[in-house]
């Protein structure tokens, strides 16, 4: 794109941020706003194709390709992708609300959370410590300082047969006499015992002057493709004692793992490594200003994430994960230092990051499995992590089988006309009024509406449908006394706010094209679920014991609502947990216990993966799954009941198309 | 020493290297020639004792600090020592013969050495490669990467349990692929097993598009404190196909390790271990050059040394080996990646160091040993390896004791008025005339005369004896009829060559107290020897069934002239072998076999070190041992007859003093 001779003579200006930088002419605007620090979203990864990362031009020229994003109205207006755009002359460009990500995700609780951990694990955290006072050396005894430290360790704590880090060695002198023989060692457990009858070799880090077993920490983290979560824990009391959560700055590459890994093929892994560790590091700092722990007191970081997270993170090639077969590089990986990667903790940090089971069941899920104990209950449990790629596990005990859903990233707000993450201005509830058709809104942070985000999407469905104003098949019924159904441009359209009551000064609509990106994403989970089901034998979704769900997104689902949809299977309601993030929650326990370090490994050499892509069975679920919420109606006994209830209460005598 | 504003503007010109640097006012001289890539002996290290880095300054001013030793004479004609002098002004300055070292080691080989290593291992060398052809992935089988290779390594060679290096993972995908998956891979038996029930754990390094099997090699290095020999080792054949020998560059900051440890609390450790990976570079590529083999194909850098040596190498701090109760940083060091020392290999090569017994007793003791097999034998060996620091072990399959003897430097030709290494025109062999007392000498060479190495310092004492020209306290008869018998500066002295015979163009002498530090080194040799053999409850050297001869200065000696003056003990000859470089040749054959990497692992461990310099019975038996060949007349029966023969021989009746 520029000639090396070019020169970064060109001033780009973005408001609101007021930020400036200089640039090169023909640079493409999307990645100057990403390296002037602008957190703009892109969920294409600058494709072209979704739309979401407009601008608008106050003043100076860009050369840009117009889509059929950009309406007519729009263009005159400036309103450009910048993805789409190159820099021509010094511009001063304006990001709208709606193209920004919010500085910070909000975190949001939700009440109630089912408790569904596993159990029977001894607190025994990878990272050990483990204080000495050696005697000194003498003439009749001058053993190394390394021997010396290590039949310390034997003789105290019954330690042997350790492996010692190199750099242990070359601080071990000075540090020994420092602290005049006194002194804390940390080992860690890096590897899972092979064989149950092998011994462990812990891993000597670290040695430090004095008795420092009162500063004992360790880092936690999911990084998510959306969002990175963050907990540093005390390993002495088993507790988190600070969280942080943000985005991926990998999302300004593009909203999914697809659209990284072709960022990837075009040589962009360096650069979503780097953005990835950026986050890292971001929240690295957040949690040790929040706790005021010295950085040099975290002594391990467990990191659960996809296998196409994990592989940009550890700079390993992710694109066999997009070609058939679909082979990810390694499921287990073996001990990595945190620095080598870029991650700002002490050079004795180790990474450890959860065994993968396959290109699209990642050690999130693998975590989430081990955290919440599915591998240890005789119960028939069904997982779900829902999410562009939502992974599901069927299992118990004895067996699991696992897939990735292919189900959009309708989930998240994208492909929605009017969809966004689930942030501040989101429409999350709604309810209809039966006789009016008129709408209630609930957003989140009570803001004005800014779009809809995926729990919304489906209270609103659900809404529609049980409202009689969609029909089974997701589209409108355009007999009815309420002008907020109109055509739109993708079919017909249900005004959800209008202009004046928005963040955007535009109406805020659902359309049938919306609806139809929900059905197919809700069908392709479902069809997931049963499709497992029947490859160990079993007929019915309704022989689920458990249902657990995991997930930021899945946390605020209404089951009730999911189950109408056809998302959830329709069996009992207290069968239902959720868990919050499961890949967090692992990564969590596993740092405090041994147990279930090989707890993770025998997860993932035990977990079947079914590759749905090309299998005909899931295909012929999911047609079947193209309607709300089923063809079979009889899937869904309870929402069969529940639609005819309300047909006879509204006594109306439409019928299903 | 010099002020940060200093500017390098002053040229000091080297002759007659013809080599030009620039400095700063005040620069060291000694400093300057060794930055200039001058070779030039430093024995004290630039403390200013020893004279031997004498310079001539041909124009231009230094400012230099005069000790006794430059004469007058010296003094006039320009001769300064360099350490000992700064410089003021734009300088020429000459470098005479004397204080050049060699540019290369003479390597010289000793017809007939006994053979005397290891027996009874198999031939299994630590690094291993495997060829596989693995199936490609498929939908129904989409193991990761890894999974397929590991998979692979234990269906066709039954390799399980095995270790992998991260950066293993990061070039897999690529180079699977690449070599459609067709590739081999390199495995390094790095530890040994902890218990002989335990697994071994190969460490996965390195895989490989294709079949690379037939390019399989390794180094092995001995560190020495004078010289550095190295070899390239075809790990298909067990053959040696290169060596190489190279003064250690750390020579010019002093010559043995006190001087080197001193040099490095003075914050000189990491200028120390630049210099030595400086030599092991230059000799890799001379063995590269010599075999034709690619640096690529090397896979394992097995090093055995003294522990001072590998300390410095490893960049670990060695003052506390100097320090009482001279303590080692380590005695087992942990695997450590070549690279990361500066070592030119390529990134997958670890480095292997001998473990090391004590601070006096180290790896290249240990690779002796268990190269010449004293561990595996009923025998009891008396395993001897003579330098500055003469390490001895007495011992045998059942147990093993070792010490360090402070000989001081007179064996490498340090505190000898004309000593100097073992390199061409120094005088070797020595015979006198018993009729006249002239001598024949004979220099390594066949060159004019330059000084005396240790075995020939050996030979003319020996000789000297016999010949009724020094009596058994080392001093010389002044009754002679020679002029080669003279008063000088440092007692009295005889004449090996007159001034104009020589290279240096002054007399070569022996001087009463160069007899004197001859017989203080041999002393503490045969003194630690009778302390070992008494340690163990024996009482008599006699009881030794083997000698075994280590280091390229014991393989010169004359074991006859050994004994005459005491230095050996006196038993049958036929008990005596040399076998060169013991530490190399043990850091050799471990690299082609692991049991003898576990058989260093037993040696190190169960070795007992004696310290000798504050042991009481060393001191009585070192005070014993000062005198040719010893005070107790039985202890060296047949010594004892042949001087009584010869006296009654030559008819003269001289006593012993």
């Amino acid at each position: 794109m520029t000639k090396k001779s070019a020169k970064k003579n060109l001033k780009v200006h973005f408001e609101p941020d007021n930020t400036e930088v200089l640039v090169e002419p023909g640079a493409n605007l999307l990645e100057t706003a990403i390296d002037a620090g602008i957190r703009i979203t892109a969920s294409c990864g600058g494709a072209g194709v979704c739309g979401t990362c407009k601008v608008v031009i106050k003043s100076g020229e860009v050369d840009s390709i117009r889509t059929d994003k950009v309406s007519d109205k729009e263009w005159k207006q400036g309103t450009r992708q910048a993805c789409q755009s190159k820099v021509l002359t010094d511009l001063s460009v304006h990001i709208p609300v709606e193209s920004k990500l919010e500085r910070a995700v909000v975190a949001r609780e939700r009440k109630g959370l089912g408790e569904t951990v596993a159990t029977g694990w001894k607190f025994r955290p990878l990272l050990s410590k483990y204080y000495l006072e050696l005697p000194p050396p003498t003439l009749e005894d001058n053993a190394s300082d390394l021997s010396r430290l290590l039949r310390g360790l034997k003789q105290k704590y019954n330690l042997s047969n350790m492996t010692v880090d190199f750099d242990v060695v070359r601080g071990l002198p000075k540090i020994l006499r420092d602290g005049n023989w006194k002194v804390t060692a940390t080992a860690l457990v890096t590897a899972v015992k092979p064989k149950a009858a092998d011994r462990r070799r812990p891993r000597l880090t670290k040695v430090e002057v004095g008795d420092t077993r009162k500063n004992h920490y360790s880092l936690a983290f999911d990084i998510g493709t959306t969002t990175v979560c963050g907990q540093l824990l005390d390993l002495n009391k088993g507790q988190v004692i600070a969280e942080g959560i943000d985005y991926n700055a990998q999302i300004s590459y593009g909203q999914d793992v697809i659209s990284r890994i072709v960022y990837c093929q075009k040589g962009g892994c360096p650069k979503l490594q780097k953005a990835v560790v950026g986050t890292i590091n971001e929240l690295i700092q957040q949690l040790l200003d929040k706790s005021g722990i010295d950085r040099q007191e975290i002594g391990h970081l467990a990191v659960a994430g996809n296998t196409t997270m994990i592989q940009i993170l550890l700079g390993l090639d992710p694109q066999y994960i997009r070609l058939a077969p679909y082979t990810p590089a390694a499921t287990f990986i073996p001990p990595v230092k945190g620095n080598e990667m870029g991650i700002e903790v002490g050079d004795h940090v180790y990474l450890f990051t959860f065994p993968l089971v396959s290109s699209y069941v990642g050690g999130d899920i693998n975590a989430g499995i081990v955290g919440s104990g599915v591998h240890q209950r005789s119960q028939l449990t069904y997982y779900i992590d829902i999410g562009t790629n939502g992974e599901i596990v069927v299992g118990n005990s004895d067996w699991l089988v696992a897939a990735a859903c292919s189900a959009g990233p309708a989930f998240e707000g994208g492909g929605i006309k009017h969809g966004m993450v689930a942030t501040t201005g989101a429409i999350e509830d709604f309810d209809i009024d039966p006789a009016t058709l008129e709408p209630t809104l609930g957003t989140i942070g009570d803001e004005k509406p800014k779009g809809i985000c995926g729990s919304g999407l489906i209270n609103i469905i659900a809404a529609l449908l049980e409202a009689g104003v969609i029909g089974q098949n997701g589209e409108f019924y355009t007999d009815l006394p309420t002008k907020r159904i109109r055509p739109g441009k993708d079919g017909n359209e249900y005004v959800l706010a209008w202009a004046s009551e928005t963040q955007t000064n535009d109406d805020i609509v659902i359309t049938e094209a919306d609806i139809d990106n929900l059905i197919r994403a809700k069908a392709a989970m479902y069809a997931g679920c049963q499709t497992l089901v029947n490859s160990v034998g079993m007929t019915c979704c309704a022989n689920l014991e458990q249902v657990i769900i995991a997930g930021a997104f899945g946390s605020h689902i209404n089951i009730e609502n999911g189950i109408t949809i056809g998302l959830f299977p329709d069996i009992p309601r207290d069968r239902f947990t959720f868990i919050g993030n499961g890949s967090l929650l692992g990564a969590r326990l596993t740092s405090f216990s041994t147990d279930l370090l090989d707890d993770a490994r025998n997860v993932a050499r035990m977990t079947t993966n079914l590759e749905l892509s090309e299998n005909n069975e899931f295909m012929k679920n999911y047609m079947a799954a193209l309607f709300l919420p089923h063809t079979n109606a009889d899937e869904f006994p309870s929402v069969k009941e529940k639609l005819e209830k309300l047909r006879k209460n509204k006594g109306k005598q439409r019928t299903t198309v």
